[in-house]
C-alpha cells in the first residue's frame, strides 16, 4: 500500500495526481479497479450515506470508520476531515494522529463552514499547525474556500477579491504546515496560473469543464479531485436506468456500461494488493 | 408511512409494482425522490458496500442496520435476506420479527446457495412458514431461482424444466405462507405468461431488456424489481464520469442528468414523510 511519502511524491506540478473520491467500500475498490492507486474520500458521500448533513460536523462517526475499512481493505486514501469536525485545534490533531495510525496517507481540512462562512485565517491556521505537530508524515492539505463560498460579489471584481485572499490564506496556511493547498470551485485557466504562481505548496484543484488532466497540468496544477462528482453521477445513473427501467428501454443503452453481477459481486471480495495503477 | 397491508395491496397482477432496490440510506432517499412510495434492499449492493460477499450471509448485521436507518427515516421498505443469513428455521424466524417490529413492510428470501446450487424444496418451504408464522403481516416474497442458476442444461429444453421446476416450487412455497414468488433471470413472455398461469400469488420478476412496466403488466406481472441493476449502474456511472474528469470532457455530457451539489446534499437531511408517488 502507498505510503504517505509515496503520496507526496505523487503531487508534480505539470504532472497532477487525478484523486477519485469515493464514499463507501464498494465505490473505493471500485475506483481501484478502475486504476486508482489512492482515492480520497468525498464528505458529501460519506455524510449522506449515513444519513447526515455534509460540513456540519456531523459525520464523524462514519468517517474515522471508513478511514477504518478502506486502510483494512488495503486501499491508499486520504481523508476529507470537513473543517476537522471540531474547532479544538487539540481534537482536530487527536483525530488526524488516530487517522495516521490506521494507515491513512493524507487528510484534508476546509476554511469554511456549512452555511458558507470563511472562518477567520488565524485560527484555522492553528488547526493546521496541531494536526502538522501532531501527524507529520500525513499529506496535509489545507482546503480554501474563496472561490467555493458567495461571499463575493457576484461581478468580475469577484475574480479578483477571491485570488487575492486565497493567496494570502494559501501563504499562511502554507506557514502553518499544509503540505498542499485545495482550491475547490470552478477557476478559469487565468485565475489557476496566478494560484501556481503565487502558491508556494502543490495546487490541488476540482475537475474542471472541459479540461482534462493534461491542461490542468499544463498550467501547474499538482492534484485534481472529483470532489463529490462521482457521488452525485450515481445519483445520476439510478434515476435515468429507473427510468430505463420503467419505460422498457434496454438498461445500459444510454451510453453506461453496466458492470454485470459477477464484476460487482467481485467488490465484496479481499483484495489483498491493489490492482497497480 | 406504508404498512405491510398497503404494501401488500400494491402487489396487482396486470399493474405491477415497479420496486428500486437501494443499498444505502442516500440511494434509498433518492428512490423516494423519484418517486418511490416503497423501496427494495439488493443484498448485493449491501453486502459489497459492507466489505462482504453477496449470497454467502456475510452481511446480516448491515442488512439489519440498513432496514433500522430507513425505517427510521420514514421509508417503507422490504429488505433482502438472501437465504436467510442461516439455515435454521427458527432463527430466520426470529430475524424477520426483528424487522416486522422496525416496521419493515416485507422481505425477501431466496432457495439458492451462493455456489449456484437450488435448495432442497422442502427445507425452504420450512423456512417460509417459520417466517409466515412468526410475522404473519410481513409481505413474504419467495424467491425461486431455477432460471438463475446454471445448474439446468443451456438448451431448448432447459426453458421446460426451468419452468416446471419453478412451478413446482411456487406451489409449495404459496401452500407454506409465501405472499408472493419472485422468479428473477431474464424471461421470455411466454414464459413469463406460463408462470403468471401456473402460480396462485402475485409474480415478481426483474426488470426485463425491451419491455418496460406496462408491458410487463400485460403479461400479468405484480411487481417489477431492479434487483442489483441500479447498484451497478451507479459503478457504471462512477468509471465513466471519471474517464471523462480524465479526458477533459464536460461531465455529464453522456446523457447523465448530474444532481448539483445542494441536491444531492439535501439527501443528508431528515424527510419527516416521504414524497407521495
Amino acid at each position: 500500500m502507498l505510503s504517505p511519502a509515496g503520496f507526496r511524491a505523487l503531487h508534480r506540478p505539470g504532472e497532477p495526481l487525478l484523486l477519485p473520491n469515493a464514499w463507501d467500500l464498494a465505490s473505493a475498490r471500485w475506483l481501484v479497479e478502475q486504476g486508482a492507486e489512492v482515492v480520497g474520500t468525498t464528505s458529501l458521500g460519506v455524510a449522506v450515506a449515513a444519513g447526515e448533513e455534509d460540513g456540519t460536523g456531523a459525520a464523524l462517526t462514519p468517517t474515522i470508520e471508513l478511514a477504518r475499512r478502506l486502510t483494512s481493505a488495503g486501499i491508499a486514501v486520504t481523508v476529507d476531515l470537513e473543517s476537522g469536525f471540531t474547532e479544538e485545534p487539540a481534537a482536530v490533531a487527536e483525530l488526524a494522529a488516530e487517522l495516521a495510525a490506521l494507515g491513512v496517507v493524507g487528510v484534508n481540512l476546509e476554511d469554511s463552514t456549512a452555511d458558507g462562512r470563511l472562518v477567520a485565517p488565524a485560527a484555522f491556521a492553528e488547526k493546521l499547525a496541531a494536526v502538522a505537530a501532531a501527524a507529520p508524515r500525513l499529506y496535509l492539505n489545507a482546503r480554501t474556500d474563496a472561490f467555493w463560498v458567495d461571499a463575493f460579489p457576484p461581478d468580475s471584481r469577484a475574480v479578483a477579491a477571491r485570488t487575492s485572499e486565497t493567496l494570502e490564506r494559501a501563504r499562511r496556511y502554507h506557514d502553518a504546515g499544509a503540505s498542499g493547498v485545495f482550491v475547490p470551485g470552478e477557476l478559469d485557466d487565468r485565475t489557476i496560473a496566478a494560484l501556481v504562481d503565487g502558491i508556494a505548496a502543490p495546487l490541488n484543484v476540482l475537475a474542471q469543464p472541459g479540461r482534462g488532466i493534461r491542461e490542468l497540468g499544463r498550467l501547474g496544477v499538482a492534484r485534481v479531485s472529483t470532489g463529490s462528482l462521482l457521488f452525485r453521477a450515481a445519483l445520476a445513473a439510478v434515476g435515468t436506468v429507473l427510468g430505463e427501467v420503467r419505460d422498457g428501454a434496454v438498461p445500459g443503452t444510454t451510453a453506461l456500461p453496466i458492470p454485470d453481477y459477477a464484476t460487482a459481486a467481485a467488490l465484496g471480495r479481499d483484495i489483498a494488493s491493489p490492482s497497480p495503477r
